[in-house]
């Protein structure tokens, strides 16, 4: 176990692909003893960890979030940056993704030297984000990887998960025709840190345009994010590549603004101690669901209050008994 | 406590505001056995309840949610309706309300036969909400209130909370100058039913009505709630009176599409559902910080995790063992 563990980290601190692909499995992995070892490798990988850009890319499903992560991930290996991708396994989602399968989503990033992708499953989450993105963010980052992107299914909470894992969120909406198409899931705009008008291209330019004036002149109505100013909105094409610089510049000025004011460092320990209280909620809630007979009384209990029969209080006392 | 329960019960049931109002502490109690005086006195009300319009009214602190309650409730009792207000407490409150106590919040309502006003601690709150509030409605319904007004701090995850426990979801927003005034809290977005821009009178009409104009041609572009149709945006002077009426026939007409596509009832049984889980989250937590010695290990941890000498994943499991 010890030869093992030693082994990975040397691999890992080598920038071994086998090796990096091996420990993020360890870490996802639900296994006691696993677990054990993964936190003796994160113990031992955390000093090395900390130096990526990390960049959350959500927004509703066909959005575009994987061509986007493409174009953007072959970008910024042409700069010279080694970019590592937690992407979600689309075979094992539940809202859709691309049906022919993970080669051909991220077709360019996937055969790039200079870039890792790891599709994971999109099972075990916290609402979407698997819940041990920050630890495999850690063995990248110690790996040498220097931008990190995740990607996000964009589903329930997942977002507030997201947003508690990296230095900035970027969410892409779509251009559409009236009430047809949304351009942002509302819940999102409360935490998002850029806005990229996704499909910016041929048939798609004018509305993609129009839907970034409307978020324009919106967003600086809302509340603002930690940082103070509204989020910038940029139309972007995954497509055609245009775009793709100013939003680049776009996630560049969040970060330096951040690290300018000094806000960096505590919007990193502020996510940590978010990320931590939802792991906490989670495990409670996992681990009273798992007592004996509780789940049936609890389908039970919810049933009769969603028929009226009983009331919501009563139903918490009785199953806290 | 068999007479206790019998004469509150049918103090309630008469209308006798003495009874409704000792009938809603008894409700809000924390002691264990009040607790369950409560649950014996709701369970003979509910059958009688059920039959009011519940209205939530929130919004950043300062947008004037009690003078609006105030302007609102008196145009409703002056049209023959019986007009309950759950009201947050000023002098309890973290975030401001008026520092004129509450007999000034809603000077009109607090002396209307009509009305019922009452001002709860926000202590002991989901969010912001009183972790009570369906059960004070209950009280309400069954003294025969058929409107039922709900005000919330709007602070924190209150809105979910308030969504939750009524049918409309009414939020205020402010015009202003560029981004020193945020019309809408951006989380709110996500639940909102009617928006009222308020203070729209003399110098503020103008930037009232653009603030409304930007939000109307914003909202479409987000994603919809349950009811398809955007939220629809109203101009609305708690001090003039303007706009009142407009902003009733939003509701009603919100209400009236909930009734004629049978969604009410599903609404309701949804909220409980969602009620349910936020009492049995907030219990979990509780009982869990609750044990002896655990809120220091737990401060210990947090601060640890902050720092960065600990992972969340490694804080929990400490905490969980």
């Amino acid at each position: 176990m010890e030869d093992l563990i030693e082994g990975l980290f040397a691999g890992v601190r080598s920038g071994d692909r086998t090796a990096v692909g091996r420990a993020i499995t360890l870490v996802e992995s639900t296994r006691p003893d696993d677990r054990h070892q993964a936190q003796e490798l994160l113990e031992r990988l955390l000093p090395y960890a900390g130096g990526a850009h990390r960049v959350g890319v959500s927004g509703v499903p066909g959005s575009g979030k994987s061509t986007l992560i493409d174009a953007l991930g072959t970008r910024l290996t042409a700069a010279g940056h080694r970019v590592g991708v937690l992407a979600v396994d689309p075979s094992s989602t539940l809202t859709g993704g691309s049906i022919l399968g993970d080669k051909t989503r991220m077709n360019r990033l996937a055969v790039d030297e200079d870039a890792f992708v790891r599709p994971s499953p999109s099972a075990g989450t916290l609402g979407g984000v698997i819940s041990t993105t920050p630890q495999s963010i850690t063995v990248l980052e110690a790996a040498g990887y220097d931008m990190v992107l995740v990607e996000t299914v964009g589903v329930g909470q997942s977002e507030a998960a997201v947003h508690a894992a990296v230095d900035c969120l970027c969410v892409l909406a779509l251009g559409g025709a009236g009430d047809e198409l949304q351009a942002v899931k509302r819940g999102l705009l409360e935490l998002v840190d850029v806005v990229a008008v996704n499909k910016a291209d041929g048939a798609g330019e004018r509305p993609a345009r129009l839907a970034a004036t409307e978020l324009s002149r919106a967003l600086p109505l809302l509340a603002p994010t930690a940082g103070g100013a509204p989020p910038p909105v940029v139309c972007v094409s995954a497509l055609t590549g245009a775009g793709i610089d100013e939003l680049w510049s776009c996630i560049v000025e969040h970060r330096r603004l951040l690290e300018a004011s000094g806000a960096l460092a505590s919007r990193r320990a502020q996510g940590r101690l978010a990320w931590m209280r939802l792991l906490l909620e989670r495990r409670l809630l996992e681990r009273f669901d798992a007592q004996p007979g509780l789940a049936e009384r609890r389908a039970e209990l919810e049933q009769a209050v969603e028929q009226g029969r009983v009331t919501p209080e009563s139903a918490v006392e009785a199953l806290l008994q």
